[in-house]
């Protein structure tokens, strides 16, 4: 039996004890899921999942980026030209490596996800891969195993993708026309025709022209068409912007000076600093809309993305080699926050990979400025240890209440309900230290477990 | 009863016993406070404070910060053109939030000045919040209740305030004059006529030469003008410079360097490095005079200062809105430990909001300069997982005999007592930890205890 | 009884017991040193140590550095000029200070060596400081004292040094001559050959060139001398190259670049970042011999060495004064990574003193590439607090399998069991509390032992 009912609690039998009495409070309640990156197709299609290696394998960096790491190769994982096409070889390949992931959060994922929602008692393992393989092939073969039947067996209440400015949203509209009760929302991510270094940038900004009838050869016009997307996006539920940069640089040009600056990226002409500094004066201008439109503004920056140029050329994006790097937010957001951050209607929420942040600025900043929260713990933070460092570094400043609640930011469905259960775990383990310590009594504690678990994060992103 | 006689105690029954036991060797240990920011005219004046919302709320930026970030208007805390001046509708503003302190040391440090000092039995909430204000009212009307009675009810044995080089001390005079056994030492803060870009810096270096005597048009001047105040400080009870500096960094300009640098400075002619440099170089220049003078060198960097243009222009400084920034010493102190790090009278304590530095720079180098000493954690660290990071990161390389001891740093008197207790319970946990972890000895921990609680600060300080 | 037999376990009952069963199965397990600075001199001459100051105090930075930080002279550690000669006197400064070290690790290897090694029951201090200096003088005269016969007591398997590229090994090759059966192995430490900013730089390259019969005047007869040496230095046993650089940078210049580089360098013409440059575009020409050769490259970046001037003119290097800065390896390993990171020969180790980078950088950095090691916990961070800091921020990211295991990187000769033994308590400590918490399972925890007490280490230099 992988899970024990206990796990993730403190040690100290008072505190362990409760510990489990206030999880027991929260570990039914419904599940927000406000950031994620869950396939928009799987919730319009409602199609079944092929088999186990694709739904668990081959798409998720946070799995293949171990094996990659132990010399596995990609072809191996089912990724790349002449990869292995048999997924019971992937799963077996999978499983031969899943010791290496021995107190790694994914073990927790993978352990959960197996037992939990596929019945499965046994650890993965090279001597248990077949019979796993066997029964998790056959439940995706079930109707209770299509997409919306394990958004309702997860007790998802409400989920959001992630979406291009250029995406038709046809498979949200779908979702919609067919009626069924599931709330599946998109987010606005606008990369794609605000980041002057990716490829098709220029083209991209064409499409943009095109779809919305805005002359996106000029700012203005440019301006306009984010404006159009972000209604569009809105109409069909959105009610969140979401900004991958690389740096949390914002800026607040003049004017005349932003249009200059458009002008010269849209004739090729932009200077070494340019795209930079575009990316920057976009997220003020992301802000101003939001503070129009209501959209959350979220901001993901720091990972330094495809660190090996070969691997993105040879198998692509989102391979596990994306690194984070230093980041400051306390100067880069300082042009953001005097334009728009005392209106009381924006809301923007700032995610970290860099934990030094946390208690040095991040906690300062959102326990001051009314627009900011802060986002859970990001990424390879998205971790026991990660979660109690970003507890114990940012709660003393900011509080509870100035935290946008957790999200799991997933492309692995299966792994929703065990990101959820980790982090409800974890945040009532730290409830329950901070009674036995008497830094806050017991039933503030019963009081709060609820907002951790679902109500800040409906109340940041307005759901 | 908001306050539990084992809050802050490690839960480990054991180790509870032992930090218990540390504890109550060191609880009654009289109050040194070697820096902070009471008001000097409290001391010297003793009049009653006016009332519980203008002694609690308004002033203390730690307060207000947090229901700021809430969307509380500054306006219903008292603050700004136009703000309520009842007192009791200010404290009712601040009983309804009071929720929103949950896990963070204002709580801590506001129940027990309620409950200790003003002797409130239930925690601050909507519903208690007349009666609590009825309380400290009446409490305020009391003799017991002036300036010099609670600095002798609380056990202080020294206080030090911090004030700008062109105060006249006039309150410390007065202390002084009055007889009264109280021991309240100035502080020599010269940011005024150190930093170029302060306003008025020119018409301050003007009026430090007109109190000195001193043509403080000329680098020299200038230089026996910050000798004269500094030795006027020393005879009023100083030990002590502080340096609130936004970096670090120091310098060791040639003669002639500095020379020509102040007098660019002088002419308004400054180069865009000038000022950060000129700041730099001071710091240097201060340190020279300790040697001289003898009084303790302070450096508190890293805070920017203000990061909202709008409230600083509405509503003053101090308001919540200083956040920090990412700092290094290792480079920074290299000119200044170069110049004068070896003088066996120089002390210079290093405070740092970037607790990156602990375990990378500062231990490292208070573990071998013998003029650096360790400040105790600052501002945003003054908590209790903030106290906890600092003593598992700094011990180890620092050991305990090159910190400076606890320091209170506030500008709210009646959480004095509440700061120290907390401290106090902290060192004496982790005094027990180290213990019952086999790292130290008992009879060790019980010998440590007091130069955590005083011992320290009295040495550094030459209190 | 200096040494309690739980020391460093966990205080919670149940896990403190599964850290004992732990540990009890690797306690005895053979100390594997793959890095280290023991005085290859020792094993090849094998002489008596001459006195307990010369072998415990006088040579030893973490000492002497905590009692210059309070003020002892170096002289009265028997360092510089005109120091003092009598190690009775020296050993009774050590020991009139030693209370300074409570808390620090510094303190348990001390205590450990003294009890374990030489027999000593009580803590040193000044009433035992005599007795202690008559026992470990009387067993330095027994032959069971010398070095080998150390070796062979701390049950030590392998133990390598550390070497400058023009070192003859003159004493790696008595240690083979003698047909000793202890394997001391050089490591390839280039610096001297490599740094454009270390004294003697050019006349270090005419020795090269003059040793390997290269053109050290010309780049590809430079980089020859290198691949000469790194054979010898193999041929002799080594399995790794280690460098000291300032900075983690790397470079991958194209190839008439980076010639026209070192002519610049050879023609002493550098221009102010050229020394920089030559030493990144030399981690990866390191890296590629490394591809062909097979040693493993140990990057040791971030100490800023000799912070003080004076101290390094009047009493040399490695005195204390190396203080830390911050660091960043993302981008600055991106040129050797994208260079040879996918080569399957390749193993690169990386070490920080900047604890940010561990879960920020470098357990997503070792995380996914092949070729990426991480080193243990280095230097200042070769601690309790420090190892427990390392697991918990780097497990999660990287797992166990990507860390190289632990090394004592000592000189102190006599440290070299208690380091281990420390390195080993925490670990099973860090290990039961995963046990405990339900992240790994306990046949799990007790497979992963061994791997952290030697088993990592061997794997990752190829031992």
């Amino acid at each position: 039996m992988p899970l024990h009912p206990d796990r993730l609690f403190p040690v100290d039998q008072a505190t362990r004890e409760l510990a489990r009495n206030i999880f027991a409070t929260i570990e039914g309640a419904p599940i927000i899921s406000p950031h994620g990156h869950t396939d928009p197709r799987w919730w319009g299609e409602n199609a079944p999942f092929s088999d186990p290696a694709s739904l668990f394998v081959t798409p998720d960096h946070y799995l293949t980026r171990m094996l990659t790491s132990q010399g596995v190769a990609f072809e191996d994982m089912g990724i790349g030209r002449g990869a292995e096409t048999d997924p019971r070889a992937i799963w077996r390949t999978f499983a031969e490596h899943y010791y290496l992931f021995a107190g790694t959060p994914s073990r927790l994922w993978v352990d959960h996800a197996l037992s939990e929602v596929f019945g499965i008692a046994e650890r993965l393992s090279p001597r248990t891969a077949d019979a796993a393989y066997d029964a998790v092939a056959e439940k995706l073969a079930q109707p209770e195993y299509r997409p919306r039947a394990l958004y309702e067996s997860f007790g998802i209440s409400a989920i959001a993708t992630t979406d291009g400015a250029l995406d038709d949203l046809r498979w949200h509209r779908k979702v919609r026309d067919d009626g069924w009760s599931g709330r599946v929302l998109p987010t606005y991510r606008p990369d794609a025709v605000i980041d002057p270094d990716q490829s098709d940038f220029a083209l991209n900004l064409d499409k943009l022209g095109e779809m919305t009838g805005c002359d996106t050869g000029t700012w203005q016009g440019y301006l306009d068409a984010h404006r159009s997307r972000r209604a569009f996006f809105k109409e069909m539920g959105a009610t969140a912007s979401d900004h991958g940069h690389p740096t949390p640089r914002t800026a607040d040009l003049p004017a005349a000076e932003a249009q200059a600056l458009f002008d010269r990226i849209r004739a090729a002409k932009a200077g070494p600093d340019d795209a930079e500094l575009f990316r920057a004066q976009m997220l003020t201008e992301m802000a101003r809309m939001s503070v129009s439109d209501g959209l959350v503004l979220q901001i993901h920056p720091g990972s330094f993305r495809s660190q090996s140029v070969a691997v993105r050329n040879a198998y692509g994006a989102d391979r596990g080699f994306d690194i984070p790097v230093p980041v400051s937010f306390t100067e880069a957001l300082r042009p953001l926050l005097n334009a728009v951050g005392l209106e009381p209607e924006l809301k923007v929420i700032i995610y970290t990979l860099d934990e030094t942040t946390y208690a040095r600025e991040l906690a300062p900043l959102a326990g001051v400025w009314p627009c900011l929260l802060l986002g859970p713990p990001w990424w390879f933070h998205d971790s026991y240890e990660g979660m109690r460092r970003y507890r114990a570094s940012v709660t003393e400043t900011a509080g509870f209440w100035n935290c946008a609640g957790f999200n799991d930011d997933t492309r692995a469905l299966c792994s929703i309900p065990a990101r959820h259960d980790v982090a409800r775990r974890v945040d009532s383990s730290f409830l329950a230290e901070l009674v036995t310590s008497h830094r806050v009594d017991e039933e503030e504690a019963f009081a709060i477990a609820p907002l951790l678990a679902g109500g800040l994060a409906s109340r940041a992103f307005r759901l």
